[in-house]
């Protein structure tokens, strides 16, 4: 096998001078590199490895969503994902975006510079720049509950729509028609897809969406129902769908607060059972996200856009979770206080 | 190592009767039986596997579909899944449904009895009985270009809507305003997602969806293209988007008859990328789906639904390929023979 000193022996050059030039080493010349690179190829020279194979890393970024705290939306897909990822021996590093911001990163040179093999990215907005870089990159990626075009990118979630029908399906199975939607985020994707899934049961239910009864608040601002509720009350509503556990419990606060019960006077259903919808009083009806599910999927579809694969989207079950949040329609007028 | 004979010899007892205690037979007291298995336990038997273990049955149900030979479109599907099975040692037939729909026959009950752990079913309409008993089955099922919601079945196909989108995007692109949509079945649920492809696309570029320049064929007959072709003109079109490279095939054989030049009086895309889209006069511009991959990602599934993992849909990403039968919008009148 040929090495490193038959090369240099061949050439009339120091062995550190052959090795810089296969190394690329920026102290020797350009046509040094050459000659020594054409020999190196014509004696059938075959590098060794110096070092072990280093493991495969992988960068996730985080925007908008909490993921310390076991009651955090991020928590168990994360916690999921590295679960995962472990068994490949993968080395995991998260970032939250909001230490970047400022820097004004671009993806695929952070990702480049850091020599990730891979990306996952969660809680991005619609508006926010690394998506419309994920459009061309070609690091292979994982996107949250968004959707990007491009074979390097795989998109994730629970059906959203599927989601919101469901709990639709299930309120005009107890009776209820006047059914209000306090959705999240405008500029958020799944808004959009929950939004539609909502009109879509409505109309399926044969039951009238009334622009009144939707409202958009903040997906992890629990206050934000306040305003909402009133307004729901007044013009009629029996049931409201929020778009997340935390949005459900700031309803169930205010409707505590205005002295009415649930689900007598008024039925809630949350999206994504965090731990705070079981403990909630009552214990709150909502669609289950399963996000350990979720972050192992991600480490799938990692791995197969690694091999080649272009799936554009993979889309998991969201599943309809009854406690005693929801119950039939009132039968008895409510006034406000 | 303990044998049978062993056990046998210590228990004064005939090598058959050790036999049928350990296998349970209805022959045998309870007590020897007892007794067999004690012993045999004590003395450290380890019963033999008299048969390797029977590899993993999958059953495919095709329908409406053509898969025999290399230009249908089940073809490249069949080969992928193939493929991918025989890595993982799996035992695939195909049930062509022709031959069991005078039966009757109730996919969970002929599953179970023929011993097949998973199912791929392609070409299912709307309205076959088989989509319906899928929302109930417990069998892990991958059912290509339809939706079912159910944790035991997992739904496989390209992004149609994304497809068509695509299509819509770059005649846009070129100039067209005036396109027509001659969509397939109206019983196939790939039908709506293309229809709502075209629609979205249509109205993202500003123009206009005329109903007139919408119609059904059906994807596998090439000669129902005839009447649409001569309405479209009609009607002012410069461009017929197809919902499958025989509808457009067709359409390119009525455009030829009607003395009619392509792309320079009408530009002609199809979907799917068959091997006569290439062959085609001229060769035809369309949308890919890669069939190997959804064959590949049907064993993916199979896997995943196996393994626990409730993946509701995997949607592949399509990919517009550009030849010859798509231009700038014309600019001569044309008037039929």
């Amino acid at each position: 096998m040929t090495t490193i000193r038959d090369i240099a022996k061949k050439l009339n050059l120091s062995i550190s001078t052959v090795s810089k030039g296969l190394s690329g080493a920026s102290d020797v010349s350009k046509e040094t590199r050459k000659l020594v690179l054409n020999t190196a190829l014509k004696m059938g020279y075959v590098p060794r490895r110096t070092r072990p194979a280093s493991p495969v890393k992988i960068c996730v970024f985080i925007e908008n969503m909490g993921y310390e705290r076991v009651e955090q939306f991020g928590y168990d897909i994360i916690i999921g994902f590295k679960l995962a990822a472990a068994t490949k021996q993968w080395d995991v590093s998260i970032v939250p975006m909001s230490l970047n911001k400022s820097n004004g990163i671009q993806y695929e040179e952070y990702m480049y510079s850091n020599h990730y093999a891979g990306g996952f990215l969660l809680g991005f907005d619609l508006n926010d720049d690394f998506l419309r870089q994920l459009k061309k990159t070609t690091i292979p990626t994982v996107l949250l509950d968004n959707v990007v075009y491009n074979k390097y990118v795989s998109c994730l979630g629970v059906d959203n729509q599927e989601g919101i029908f469901c709990a639709v399906q299930y309120l005009a199975g107890l009776g209820h028609k006047s059914i209000a939607m306090l959705n999240g985020d405008p500029q958020s994707w799944v808004s959009a897809e929950r939004l539609s899934g909502f009109r879509l049961g409505m109309s399926y239910y044969g039951l009238t969406v009334r622009e009144e009864l939707i409202a958009n608040g903040d997906f992890t601002l629990s206050d934000c129902a306040t305003k909402f509720v009133s307004r729901f009350i007044k013009a009629g509503a029996t049931a409201i769908v929020c778009a997340s556990d935390v949005l459900a419990h700031g309803v169930l606060c205010e409707l505590y607060r205005l002295g009415l019960r649930v689900p007598d006077d008024m039925s809630v259903v949350g999206f994504d059972d965090l731990p705070i919808a079981a403990y909630a009083t009552p214990p709150l009806t909502t669609i289950r996200q399963d996000r350990l599910a979720i972050g192992k999927n991600v480490c799938l579809l990692l791995e197969q856009i690694m091999k080649g694969n272009r799936i554009n989207r993979l889309m998991l079950i969201p599943e309809l979770v009854v406690r005693s949040s929801t119950g039939r329609p009132r039968t008895r007028e409510i006034h406000l206080k």
